[in-house]
């Protein structure tokens, strides 16, 4: 079962909500199907956000009806601020939905007729590179392991929200298909659980030995020398290497260091930010705090008005991570001279 | 209002188990509301089990109708083996019921009718004997922080596990009353959550300026520099230092360390076993991996069948401990030293 997937009847995804308990696709056979889909999480992960939306308006443009391109590209546009509207903050929303129309305005010359399946293409492209990033993501990261290695891994960087192999869980997905055995270590991340919910579930699903643990005992797994690599993904990359990602990654960093475990951070070339010098000018964002005190139990766990601080995210310190591994290749320390190196 | 406090009418206990969500105090009138309470946990921690045993044996004294010492004892003996057996693993259960059947025996020659008010002050004996230790850890850790101080902690080792102060959070609560002002970080502490039911709640209460975080956020708290102290309590400490406490709090060290914030564990003497070499004789309790994916949620957060590693607690070297602060003094490294010589 894919996450995302176009059928003749229309595009079918897995309802991520719905996880692990049950496994249910579901047919976005209407726009407001779609930006309910996107706005309620039941498609999350910023690359899948992107594959989804690309879909989504290729599917919408089937239905258009109109005279001449103008018409028709008016349509199109404003079937794109609709679903742009479902999740503001998503980079790779707004990317995919600008792509797909400006593959339309590129072939204007083209007869109305073709253009859906024109843009169709395009949004196969889109799902097609992504797998291709993910692939490479993963041949470079499973060089760094070995066989019969115990990986841990934080938050959820896998195949749902990308495509095929993902990121962080990449080479163990890869190095498994390929006959390899891990044992991996997944930290629950609190206070969304992604690790419990999503990476563990799909780690189980592929056959892999996973077993589940709270953030907090990864000390104690690696303290007894359970862990030879730890995998994490990332939301951004200074140009130092210092990385934000999600909450607790720096945490784990620091135990790792401390261990002596090999760090490695995962993701696209294009998480990596040369704009931006240091981790220090990577904002954090905060969350609601009922996330803390209330989500998911059946009543809340904290006193009622206790503070809570959540944030999202958390940056490491470039000094902590052993090598970032991209779709281009493997950067290693200093990071000032093979981060801008990938974009030469 | 109190964990544990003796009335006319009898022994009343703060139901723990309603907490943060309901304050509820309920009466122990029978030996078998008695036993509930120990095994349902709705009384926790050791000392504060060791007070509450003592309390309800004195209770259950006060019924018994015998000829002669022989007859009384035998009848007091029975009743402590039945609360004995509410929670068979608790060290302080069985010492305080021990104490008091010693207590029994020692005034074998007294009238009968006076063991009843004798054994009571026994029990009251050993309630004091935990305030003035408490009070005691919170004197001597006062004197490591200072007014402002940003403090961590972990789990739970305040006023509801023991009397009065606690330890760990003693000298928060010390400091409190004599005006100091500290803004403590509550760790949550996955997977029973004691930092969000109890700890959060108990600081709440006292007007302590508490934040509860995810345990996975100590580090990003730490790096920002809003920490200058973390006080954990302890389960065991052994001749060299290594301590075991709750799950995590390992994990906090090593944070604690990279960060240099100072990191203090805070008992009563009477945990330090001289007789244990080093935290490597210190066995791991592994608990219900339901725990992990099931407990408190509205419905399992991780797939069926998935394998959880659940240890109850971990072992912090010694390396990474600043000072051991006793009701006897503080102790510092190397703790080969100043340990046994709290003993001398």
């Amino acid at each position: 079962m894919e996450n995302i997937r176009m059928a003749p009847e229309g595009l079918w995804i897995l309802d991520q909500t719905l996880l692990p308990g049950e496994e249910r696709e579901i047919l976005l056979d209407s726009r407001e199907k779609m930006f309910e889909a996107i706005a309620s999480l039941r498609v999350r992960g910023a690359p899948a956000i992107g594959i989804c939306a690309g879909y989504c308006l290729a599917a919408l443009a089937r239905d258009i009806r109109a005279e001449d391109f103008p018409g028709f590209y008016a349509a199109l546009e404003q079937e794109a601020a609709y679903l742009r509207a479902s999740r503001p903050t998503a980079v790779n929303l707004g990317w995919a939905l600008d792509r797909l129309l400006a593959a339309a305005r590129a072939n204007r010359d083209r007869p109305l007729a073709a253009l859906p399946e024109l843009l169709l293409r395009e949004a196969e492209a889109i799902h097609r590179e992504d797998k291709d990033m993910c692939r490479a993501i993963s041949e470079y990261g499973l060089t760094l392991v070995r066989d019969g290695d115990g990986i841990l891994t934080h938050c959820n960087a896998g195949p749902l929200a990308t495509s095929q192999y993902g990121t962080a869980l990449g080479p163990i997905l890869l190095g498994t298909e390929r006959g390899m055995r891990f044992r991996v270590f997944a930290d629950e991340t609190r206070p969304l659980l992604q690790g419990a919910r999503l990476t563990s579930y799909e780690l189980q699903k592929a056959g892999v030995d996973v077993t589940l643990i709270c953030d907090n005992m990864a000390s104690v797994v690696m303290k007894q020398g359970w862990v030879q690599a730890v995998f994490v993904g990332c939301d951004r990359v200074a140009r130092n290497g210092d990385t934000a990602n999600k909450i607790g990654t720096s945490g784990v960093a620091v135990l790792a260091k401390y261990y002596g475990v090999p760090f490695y951070v995962l993701g696209p070339r294009s998480t990596i930010d040369l704009a931006c010098a240091t981790g220090a000018d990577i904002p954090i964002e905060l969350r609601d705090p009922e996330e803390i005190r209330r989500k998911f139990y059946e009543r809340p766990m904290a006193p009622e008005g206790v503070r809570c601080y959540n944030p999202a995210f958390d940056v490491t310190d470039a000094a902590l991570i052993t090598a970032i591994v991209t779709d281009k290749g493997i950067c290693r320390p200093p990071y000032e001279e093979s981060l801008p190196a990938l974009f030469r």
